[in-house]
C-alpha cells in the first residue's frame, strides 16, 4: 500500500524537463503566489475565527456561502507547501505553516470540532446540511494536511488536533440510533480517513470510511439520507439547487443508489472522482463490500469511451460540473457546453493511480498521462500565477480562453500546487517482494526513484527528453539481482522498442516487463518511442467530425496568437486528413518556454460559412460543395501544446479539435 | 386584414388529398374521440365549478396544477368543433358545445371573471401568479372559442360572457395606480384581444393588447413585474422553478427585455410563437410601436437559420421546452436533446400566415409549409386518435417514436384539431383593390376559393396530387379582369414551369406574380415544380454531419417497420451522399394511407461501431478505415414520411437524419 503523497520523497526530478520546469515555477512563485492571496482574500487569518466582512455577502452560488470551502483551501495550500519544502526549505513559507497549523489548533473547539464556517457564521447548526455544505470535505482536506504535516516535521502539531476532530466524527456517524447515517455531499474525507488509516492503522479510521461509503446512496423507509435531513432542515419540498439539473437531483451528489449499482458515471466529476478514488483504495486494501471493484472499472470505462475529451477533460455540464450524457462532448460554451474541470483532471490521475497498484494496465497509466500533460497542465500560466477552472477545448465569445488570477470557488489552483508537490510520486510504483520488486514506471520523467529489494537499496534513473522526444535512457544501479521492471507502452504508440532486446516485446496489459534476469545483466538500456504527430478524432457518436493534433502524450491546440487572421475562434477551419505535419523546436522568447510546435502547411481551408444560405432544408449537395471548395485555403497552420495556450496574450481564441476537411 | 379562423369558410377543400383526408379524420373521429376524453378526464363538466378529485393530485411540473389548462383544453376542443362544424352538421357535437357554452355561462361570476382553479380551488388568489398561472392563457383560449362560436351560431351566447370578462381585464391591468403593470406567462390572449378587437372595433380591445405586448419584459424601478409579483406572493427569493433553466430565467417567458430589446429567440417555443403571432398582427394593424417589425424580423432569421430541425420543429431543450443555443439541433434525448412540440410548430404556421399578410416573401410560406407537412401532421395518428406532444427527429430507448391517448398537460391534440379545422385558410391570402383583387397562393392543396374582385365573385380552384407530385392545375372563373395571382415557388424547387409560359419567370421574393392581363386571358393554367428527392442536410455549425431526404415538402424518415433489422435506432447507418433514390408509390395495408415512399439500394452501410475502439485519443486513421469499410453495405432502405411514422406498430425506432457516409 502505497501512497504518491508519500511515496515523492523517493522520486527526485531531474532539472530541466517539461515536469520539473512546472514543479520548480510551483514551488519558487505559485506556492508564495497563493500565500499572499489567502492573506489578501482572509483566507489565511479565518482560523482565527474572527468575522471577515465577506461573511455577510450574497452567495454567488446560493445556498453555498462563498466562504465554506475556505478551510479546505488553506488546508490544500499547507498540504502542498510541506511537500516543496521536503525538497526546498524556505523560512517564510514555514513560518507561514507553522502559523497556520497553529491557529487551525486554536480553532479546535473543546469537543474536537473544527470548523470555520459552522463555528463563526452558523454556530449550533453543525451537521445540518452534509448534503451541501461542505463540511465533513473540509475535514477531509485537513487530515490531508496533516498527514503531509506530519510527514514533513515528524511531529503530530497538526494531525493531534484533526485525530480528536476524527474521533468526534466518529461518535457522530455511523449505523446507531444515536448517530447520523449520513455522509458528506462532496466525497473527500473518505479518501482522507483511509490514508489516515494507513497511518495510524486505527480501525476506527476505515470503519467511519467505509461506512461513509457504503451508506451512500442508501435508503431507509423508501428515504435517502439527504431528503430526511433536508425535511429536518425545514427545506421547502420544492426548494431546487442551482446545480441540479432536475428536482432531488441526488445524481449529481453520486448519491442517488449505492455506488456498486451506479451503472453510469453521472454528475459532479470531481466528487465521483474523489469518491472512485476512495472506493478504489478499500479496494486496494481488500476491504471493499463485493461488486465495488466491478463498479469502479464499470464507471471508468464509461467515463474513458463515453465521457472524456480529447484532453482528457471530464464534465461536459456546466450547470452540475459534470458528466453528461454518453458522447455528449461539444468542445466550447456555444456549441451546448464543454467544462472540464481542472480539478476533476486531478481526481482521474488520482484514481488511476490507485487502480494501477492492483491492475497494472495501461489504460489506466495512459489516461493519467493524458490528464497530466493536458487537461492538468494548462490550468497553470507559465509563471505560475495565473489558473484555470474550466478547460474548454474551444473558445467562443463569451468564454475566451484565458487564465484568471484566482476564483471565489478556489479549489483548482491549490490542488494543482499540491499535486505538483507530490508528482514524482506518480511517476514509479513497486511491488514488493521479500527479497525482490518490481518497479513499475508509469510516466517518463527524467528522475531517480530510491528503492529497497529486500535489504538491497537500489537507485533506477530516468533521462529523457519526453514529452518531447521519445527516447528515455535507464539506468539501475543496485547490487540485487532481484529487481524487475515494468515500462508503460503508450496504446498511442505506433512503434516503439527496447535496445537491447529483451527476452519479450509483447506487453502484458501495455506494460512491457523486463525480468530481473535480463535487468541484471543489461542495468542501461534504452526504450525508444515513435513520437510521430497523430490525427485524433472522436468517436463517431458525439457527432463531431473533427480532427486532432497530437504527438506523444502531448494535445495540440490552435491560437489566435499564432493564427492572428482568426475571427470566429477557429470554428471554420477544415482540416485535411491528409495534411503533412511537421514539427518545429520552438523557444518561445516572452516565457522562455521550450517545445515542439507543430505546422500544416495548404493542408487546411476556411469553411465559407457565408456561402451557406442557413435553412432547416439546406441542400446538401450545395453545402458540401461548400466544404469542399478550396477557395481559402490555409497557407499555414500552427499549432502549439493545449498545456500552453493563453500564455502569449492575443485575443483569447482557441481550439483543439478542427473540423475535419472532406474535399 | 384577415384570420385563417375566419376566411377558411370560403376555401373548400376537394377530398382525397393529404390534407383533406387528414381533416376528414379529424372532422369524423379526433372531434368525437376528443370529446370522450374531455367527458372522462373531468374537463367537460369542470366549468359546473364541482370539485373534481384529480384537483388534490399533486403537480407532475411543480408548481403547475395539472388541472391548470383544463380551461383551454374544454376552449380549444369548442373552437375546432365549430370550425368543423361549419362544414359537416354533426348533432352530437352541436349538443355538446351548446352545453359547454352555457356551463361556461354560469361559470362567470358576477363581476365577469371567469377561470375554474381560481373560483373553485384558490378563490380570492386571482391574479396573483400571472406569470406561472396560465390565467390570462385561458381567457385568450375562450375569446377564440367565443369568436369562433360567433361565427358560427350567428349569437353571442358565448361572446357575451367574453366580453364581459375582458371588460374586467380591461379595468385589472393597465399603467394606473390601481390597476396591475401585468402580462400574461404564457401569450395568447393578446392575439385574441386582437382578433376580438377585429371583430368589436372596440378600442379598449387593441388597447389592453398593446399594454401587454409593450409592458412584457419593462422594468420598473430595475424590477420587473414577475419579480414584484413574487415577492407580493411571498415567494423565496432562491425558489426556482422546474422549467428554469436558471435562476429567475425570466427569458423562459420572453420577459427579460421587451420584445423590441430581444436580439435572439429564447426560452418556452409555444410562448414565443403566441406571442410574435400576437405582435405580428400588431403590426399588420399598423398599431406596433417603433421596431417592433424588425424584432419579429431578427427572431424570425435567428429561429430559421439557427434553431429550426429539418422538419420544421423547433425548441431542443426539453426542460423548458424552448430554444437552445444557436445551431444546437441534436436529432434526439439521447445525443443531447430534440423537443420540437408539436403547439411549437403549430405558432410557427400562425406566425408565418400573419407575415405573409404583409411581407409576401416565401420565407414564410415555405416554412410554414415545411411546418405543416411535418412537425404538425406528425402529431396525430393516422386515425385520428393518438397524439405527440415531443417530436423528435430520432428516437432512443427512453424515447421510442410512438404516439400517445392523451396528455395531462393536452395543448397539443386539440390545438391539431382547430389547425385541421381552419386550414383552408392558410392556403390563400388575398389582397383587394377597389375593383381588383391579388390571391396569393401559399400552399397547393386541391380546393375552391371564393372572392370578390370589387363586385364580381370569382372561384379559383386548384386541382393537383401535391405533396406526392409537382403538378398543380389552376382554374379562374370569373367575369374580373383585375384578379392578379401569386404563386408560391418553394426554394426547394429545382426547376420549375408555368404553362402557358407567363410574361415573367422571375418570382418576386419566391412568389411569382401572374398579372390581372395575363389570368383574364389564361384562365386556365398549370404549375410544375419537380419533385426529385432531395438530400438535405444541416448547417455545418450544428456538427451533425447527416443527411436527411426530402422529397417535394415533405420530409422523410426512416423506421424499424420497414428496416427490421435496426437495433441503435439507426444511429449507425451511413448514408452514402451519391445514393440514388427510388420513388415507391405505396398503399398502406393496415392503415389505407397512401403516399410515395423513397427507396435507397446499396447507397448505405452500417457503421461497425463493436470496431472502434473507444477512448479519448482515438486515431484518426483507424476511425476513418472504419468508416469507410462498405463490410457491412445495407441493401435496401426504405423512408416514409415522417408525418407517417409510428402508424403500424413496431418497435419505435426511427430516425429522420442519418450519418454521412464517408467512404
Amino acid at each position: 500500500m502505497a501512497y504518491p503523497q508519500e511515496t515523492f520523497v523517493r522520486s527526485s526530478l531531474s532539472p530541466g524537463s517539461l515536469i520539473a520546469q512546472k514543479r520548480q515555477v510551483a514551488s519558487s512563485t505559485t506556492l508564495r503566489y497563493q500565500l499572499e492571496v489567502l492573506k489578501k482574500t482572509g483566507r489565511y487569518d479565518a482560523f482565527k475565527l474572527q468575522w471577515h466582512p465577506s461573511y455577510s455577502d450574497p452567495p454567488n452560488v446560493w445556498p453555498i456561502p462563498n466562504h465554506l470551502f475556505w478551510d479546505s483551501d488553506v488546508a490544500k495550500w499547507i498540504e502542498g507547501a510541506c511537500y516543496f519544502l521536503h525538497r526546498q526549505p524556505d523560512a517564510e513559507i514555514s513560518a507561514a505553516v507553522d502559523e497556520l497549523v497553529q491557529m487551525i489548533r486554536s480553532a479546535q473547539q473543546p469537543d474536537g470540532y473544527i470548523n470555520i464556517h459552522y463555528t463563526v457564521v452558523e454556530p449550533g447548526k453543525r451537521f445540518t446540511n452534509l448534503r451541501d455544505f461542505h463540511e465533513l470535505y473540509n475535514a477531509g482536506h485537513l487530515i490531508e494536511a496533516a498527514l503531509a504535516h506530519h510527514d514533513l516535521v515528524k511531529n503530530k502539531e497538526l494531525l493531534e488536533p484533526l485525530l480528536k476532530y476524527v474521533d468526534l466524527l466518529y461518535r457522530t456517524f455511523g449505523p446507531r440510533e444515536d448517530q447520523l447515517p449520513g455522509y458528506p455531499g462532496h466525497p473527500e474525507i473518505e479518501l482522507a480517513l483511509l490514508r489516515l488509516f494507513h497511518r495510524t492503522r486505527d480501525s476506527r479510521h476505515l470503519e467511519l470510511a467505509r461506512f461513509f461509503l457504503t451508506e451512500r446512496g442508501r435508503t431507509t423507509d423508501g428515504k435517502h439520507f439527504y431528503e430526511v435531513e433536508a425535511k429536518r432542515r425545514g427545506e421547502g419540498s420544492h426548494t431546487r439547487m442551482a446545480y441540479w439539473g432536475e428536482a432531488n437531483a441526488l445524481w449529481y451528489y453520486q448519491a442517488d443508489k449505492p455506488l456498486v449499482e451506479q451503472q453510469t458515471i453521472k454528475g459532479h466529476s470531481v466528487r465521483a472522482m474523489y469518491l472512485l478514488t476512495a472506493a478504489s483504495d478499500l479496494v486496494r486494501l481488500g476491504e471493499a463490500p463485493g461488486q465495488l471493484s466491478e463498479a469502479i472499472y464499470r464507471l471508468w470505462n464509461n467515463m474513458v469511451h463515453c465521457k472524456m475529451y480529447t484532453t482528457g477533460g471530464i464534465g461536459a455540464m456546466k450547470q452540475w460540473e459534470g458528466f453528461g450524457l454518453d458522447y455528449f462532448l461539444p468542445q466550447g460554451t456555444d456549441e451546448g457546453g464543454c467544462y472540464a474541470e481542472t480539478c476533476a483532471a486531478i481526481g482521474v490521475m488520482m484514481l488511476a493511480q490507485r487502480i494501477l497498484q492492483y491492475d497494472l494496465d495501461r489504460r489506466f497509466g495512459d489516461v493519467m498521462e493524458l490528464c497530466l500533460y493536458n487537461a492538468v497542465l494548462t490550468s497553470m500560466s507559465h509563471d505560475g500565477t495565473k489558473f484555470t477552472y474550466v478547460n474548454q477545448l474551444a473558445s467562443s465569445d463569451t468564454d475566451l480562453s484565458k487564465r484568471e488570477e484566482w476564483f471565489t470557488c478556489a479549489c483548482c489552483p491549490p490542488n494543482v500546487l499540491r499535486l505538483l508537490g507530490q508528482i514524482g510520486g506518480y511517476i514509479y510504483t513497486e511491488q514488493e517482494g521479500k527479497r525482490s520488486s518490481q518497479v513499475n514506471v508509469h510516466l517518463y520523467i527524467p528522475s531517480t526513484f530510491q528503492f529497497q529489494a529486500g535489504d538491497e537499496p537500489a537507485i533506477l534513473t530516468q533521462k529523457t527528453n519526453w514529452p518531447w522526444s521519445g527516447k528515455v535512457e535507464f539506468e539501475l544501479q543496485t547490487k540485487s539481482s532481484q529487481i524487475s521492471l515494468a515500462l508503460r507502452i503508450p496504446a498511442w504508440a505506433t512503434s516503439w522498442k527496447v535496445v537491447p532486446s529483451p527476452p519479450t516485446s509483447a506487453p502484458e496489459k501495455g506494460y512491457l516487463v523486463l525480468p530481473a534476469a535480463w535487468v541484471s545483466e543489461n542495468p542501461s538500456f534504452t526504450l525508444e518511442v515513435d513520437f510521430r504527430p497523430r490525427l485524433v478524432a472522436p468517436h463517431p457518436y458525439t457527432n463531431q467530425d473533427t480532427l486532432a493534433l497530437t504527438r506523444g502524450p502531448i494535445v495540440y491546440c490552435i491560437e489566435d496568437f499564432d493564427n492572428p487572421w482568426v475571427e470566429d475562434h477557429f470554428k471554420s477551419v477544415q482540416l485535411d486528413p491528409e495534411c503533412v505535419v511537421q514539427d518545429e523546436a520552438v523557444t518561445d522568447e516572452a516565457t522562455g518556454e521550450t517545445y515542439v510546435a507543430l505546422v500544416v502547411k495548404e493542408g487546411a481551408s476556411l469553411l465559407q460559412v457565408q456561402n451557406i444560405d442557413a435553412h432547416p432544408t439546406l441542400g446538401a449537395e450545395e453545402l458540401h460543395s461548400v466544404e469542399k471548395s478550396d477557395d481559402k485555403v490555409i497557407k499555414e497552420l500552427k499549432f502549439v501544446p493545449y498545456y500552453f495556450r493563453a500564455n502569449r496574450g492575443g485575443r483569447g481564441h482557441a481550439r483543439v479539435g478542427l473540423r475535419r476537411w472532406h474535399r
